[in-house]
């Protein structure tokens, strides 16, 4: 393993991740170099390569582990057993996680295409993996007779694309609580699929 | 003014905001220059000023042609007179209009951070005016008792995150046609809305 093990990666790891996140937020990838990582960092151009290979392999790191975060943070959400509750559940999380980290979800969709191919694969199986939690509950509404969804995986794409919506207007201190737009758009995803 | 009249500008103006348009689609605005764009259109980079003041001029062209043609569009759809009939023409144009340009709504969402602060502004209040249709739409709904929306303002946005992320995935030639998709996602609007 070329990379450093020890204290000093492990400060400096996280912060290389915290420096790129921001820095391909605020300018996009493209435009952003190692060395303005390195100075945001504190460090030598020449020093961040001992944590990570290139800048590719640090948006890939960025958008796999905002992924994974947000499968685990699923996977680990207090839900009930039916589908109406699963449903209010997933609507109810998907707003919040994605509030507390505008940044990581708006790198996520806006910089898909600087992937490498493999990267990119990669990426889109864990999208299609949380999708595919949705779906299921959508399903499950349907065999339980408590949801219409005449194409589950249209309903699904629909209902994300209104849910991450969130994070292009919402503004922290505005009029709405973000319990208040959550309420509100439970009302409508539930609507949309007739329930 | 400085800028070329006739024939010969009249042909190359066009070629230059398409060039633009694709290239900043495939690889991002920051990521693009002038040089690559004159290359694209086939000619030298300096004859491209005859045509545009800078990179952000041109940025800031395709944005608000985009609006405008929007606007544009939308005032001439066919459209009935009571609420509901307004907003399944509403939900219905605005896929159709979005799909038939993915580079440049895929531009007018992504690019948004690089403009500059006056452009932003001005961009903006063309969003805004596109919105308000929608939010008038749904008031007029409320008082012809058809439409449930508790907060208008969000209602619009889900709605039109909902239509508008059908452009991230519908691919053309796939299962279902630009018609289907429209009659299913306008079932979702109605049902968003309880109507």
């Amino acid at each position: 393993m070329a990379r450093k093990t020890g204290s000093h990666s492990e400060i400096t790891g996280p912060k290389v991740r915290e420096a790129a996140l921001s820095l391909f937020a605020q300018h996009g990838f493209a435009a952003v170099s190692m060395r303005q990582i390195a100075a945001e960092v504190g460090v030598q151009a020449g020093a961040l390569y001992l944590y990570t290979k290139d800048k590719q392999s640090l948006l890939y790191d960025l958008m796999q582990a905002h992924m994974d975060e947000l499968l685990a943070a699923w996977r680990d959400e207090p839900k009930g057993n039916d589908a109406l509750s699963r449903l209010e559940a997933f609507a109810r999380f998907h707003i919040r996680f994605h509030l507390e980290r505008p940044d990581a979800v708006f790198i996520a969709y806006m910089e898909l295409r600087n992937l490498s191919d493999e990267n990119f694969a990669n990426v889109e199986t864990l999208r299609r993996r949380y999708e595919s939690e949705l779906e299921a509950i959508l399903r499950a509404g349907q065999a339980e007779g408590v949801i219409t969804a005449p194409d589950v995986r249209l309903t699904t794409m629909a209902l994300i694309a209104m849910l991450t919506g969130v994070n292009t207007w919402y503004r922290e201190g505005g009029r709405l609580s973000r319990d208040a737009v959550a309420d509100i758009y439970w009302d409508m995803v539930r609507g949309a699929v007739g329930a």
